[in-house]
């Protein structure tokens, strides 16, 4: 998988000098980037931005590691010929117009695999963006990708889609919004030939890549998938957003992908036990990518602790953890009995805890360092929702508690960010630079409990 | 009920000239922004900010209209009484420590009922922020709102909330967002006396309500409420969060505003019945709020097409709209036909609607024209999910033929801001100045079809 993210040197065929074009964007992000060693390849050039254009991939200063494709469907299986005939192992093939198109597609598609199963060669795509790198800059993607090089901030992120425009529009989204670094990123399409599984090998031996965030329609190598699942657990997280979960979404996974969307009663139950945490929509993918990024630890995720300063907010938050499956626990006896200390004695401690008393007596800092460090230590507890709200004051909070919390407790800490507008950034930036991620919405704070939940299991 | 949001004069019991507390900013709100007959009142002081202040209600120039109390529980009875001497029938308490701190305060709160039951007044509160009025500026709650004059926007939303610290947060967050224009806004904490059904009852004779975001912890007079509902139901939109769904959730709800949440089962039939539209979070909740506050139309929401130029975007949302019950039906086979006139023979038309191959050949402006117009005219579908890419583009797309077709065929449609970033406050500008409204999360587009399904049931 490596020359699929970091090639030697790479021909792009169907390189045009139309800038509306995909094959003019996969060309001009990868020399504007990358390397010198990338060749366009057109017979009705000679040449694009003042780089030389080569008619063919057999007419090349060299034989290279990998031919990009984004030409129509039915030129494709020559091109792949000719691949074949100079003993190049690698086609991406970013163009659609196969399997998802009905018969002739298929047969194009049946062409290309055993051209490449005859060549030992292997067929990323077809209908992707293909692969990136932000180690080296390696930026496949057929999307116009103005100051990518300033945008692409190096994390440890990847992300691993099966879909063309979304793949595109997901990736210009996450770029721009810097919700999180990326690692690398892997549009991977029809699955021709390369799929999930050997993405998820590969970013297995990557160091870098910490966490996976996985967009697919199908999972064509069940066992496989688990196993390097399984191999996983504990070492790299793996989020999967699973399209087609429903009869009309599995119908349209196959005009979309050619996918075969599987049951997903099984699906479900195997991936549970594999770790793998599961979200169900696209922001919410991001948002649990973002938190497990931010967190200094991945534990707990089944019983919560609720600190917060409004009643009504901690009952909504109770509710839709209970609608998740997640508990909201007792107190230990030792926990409410330290906490009646600090409260007033009209108001018994219990979760959801409602600091609002204590922080009109002590004032809110010293209410929170008191009391956050109480329940992050409960038995019961192993995970804390904080609820405050984003004021000039709770913007300017001493944060360093939380972090002095989660890593001794090894427990997560997720806040809220609710109320004074014009504290929102600073209230951002003062509670995540502590590690402790925020979000706008509860149900986002509940997806990530959710996913850590998964992952733990 | 009138005589709280539109008082001829005003006593404020319990204000201070101490910045810090809530008792100063329930007169200075006032008194700045309503009218000159707001009298303050407390022994302590004899000026606040050069307005005299009386020692008592009993020494006030006039009998006042509303007396608005925010002094410790046990004071209370006693200025009930003093009121009631006087004649006074409408006390408004957003002072806490009555029923959800116990015992003590429970015989306090019986008292003050009695008092009013003997005198024929009308208590609201206690633990709460009172009542909120665009139309005259009438800003009874206890906390700063610097500027609210130029924040509160005239619209056509009200909000109910049971709740004290989070009302005032989510009606800050609100202004300063300005996710919707407030007609009223009613924090009614306890309800000792005045409750939602009070409430509810008022805003129905109110032409300019027609909109109502409620979040309750307990629905008291639940025969009532649904008295009221069902009067309403096609007239004004009732939309309600309801508190304390699960066992902890009630529990927490007991303590926190003194509430018994009822059994869940039963009040979620007799709601659905109603036509009350659920949601389950407070950006949900503001979310549908604004979305109804644009539409043209509220009809729908049981049968989805949806048109997307992304596959994975549509199978994404038919699973979640799938997760709620709602419908993504097959299209008519006239629906079919005239859909395949403009698609290219290799795809056949069907629910979710990918235009991405005709946009290729017809550009995204001729594509929508052709394809919305028809997919809404279509007897299966009553609402339409639109999943484009937002880009330099589609910025600037001509959305008049949206409106068009939402007039014409009285069914809303609802679309997704995903993808350029830079584009994104001018994607909404033109989508959403052509009634269509724009949400950055698919689950928050299924909330609001969810919500349209519930109010049409």
């Amino acid at each position: 998988m490596k020359g699929f993210f970091s090639p030697k040197s790479v021909a792009v065929v169907g390189a045009t000098a139309n800038k509306i074009k995909g094959g003019y964007h996969i060309f001009n992000n990868l020399v504007s980037y990358y390397s010198d060693r990338v060749y366009p390849v057109n017979p009705n050039y000679t040449e694009i931005d003042g780089h030389k254009v080569y008619p063919s991939v057999s007419e090349l200063p060299e034989i290279v590691e990998l031919v990009i494709i984004f030409t129509p469907a039915k030129s494709i299986p020559a091109i792949v010929e000719e691949c074949a005939s100079l003993g190049i192992k690698r086609v991406q093939i970013q163009a659609a117009g196969f399997a998802e198109t009905g018969d002739g597609g298929k047969r194009l598609a049946d062409r290309v695999m055993k051209i490449a199963g005859e060549n030992g060669m292997r067929i990323w795509g077809p209908n992707c963006t293909g692969s990136v790198n932000s180690d080296n800059l390696f930026f496949a993607p057929f999307m116009p990708a103005q100051d990518l090089g300033d945008k692409l901030t190096k994390g440890n992120v990847s992300i691993v889609t099966q879909t063309g425009m979304l793949a595109a529009g997901f990736l210009i989204q996450t770029l721009e919004s810097n919700y999180f670094g990326i690692d690398k990123a892997a549009a991977i399409g029809n699955k021709m030939d390369v799929d999930e599984v050997d993405i998820l090998e590969y970013l297995a031996g990557e160091d870098s890549t910490e966490i996976v965030l996985m967009y697919l329609e199908s999972i064509n190598r069940g066992r496989e998938f688990l196993e390097v699942a399984e191999r996983l657990k504990g070492k790299k997280a793996i989020v999967l957003l699973k399209g087609g979960r429903s009869p009309v979404a599995v119908n349209a996974a196959l005009s979309h992908t050619g996918s075969l969307a599987g049951d997903e009663g099984l699906i479900t139950g195997a991936l549970a036990q594999a770790g793998v945490a599961r979200v169900y929509g696209f922001i919410e993918m991001v948002n649990v990518g973002r938190a497990l990024s931010l967190l200094p630890t991945w534990e707990g995720g089944k019983r919560v602790g609720i600190i917060t300063i409004s009643g009504g907010a901690g009952i909504v938050t109770a509710d839709l953890l209970n609608d998740r499956g997640i508990d909201v626990p007792e107190l230990t006896e030792e926990t409410t009995a330290r906490l009646q200390e600090m409260f007033p004695p009209w108001m018994p401690p219990k979760n959801p805890v409602d600091i609002w008393p204590t922080m009109e007596i002590r004032g809110i800092n010293e209410a929170l360092e008191m009391v956050v460090p109480v329940v992050m230590a409960d038995e019961n507890i192993d995970a804390v929702i904080l609820l405050p709200f984003a004021s000039p004051i709770t913007e300017n909070i001493d944060t360093g508690v939380f972090t002095r919390a989660m890593v001794e407790a090894k427990k997560p800490i997720l806040t809220w960010m609710f109320g004074f507008v014009p504290s929102f950034e600073n209230f951002k930036k003062n509670f995540e630079g502590a590690g402790v991620p925020v979000f706008t919405e509860l149900n986002q704070i509940v997806s990530v409990v959710s996913a850590l939940r998964d992952l733990n299991r």
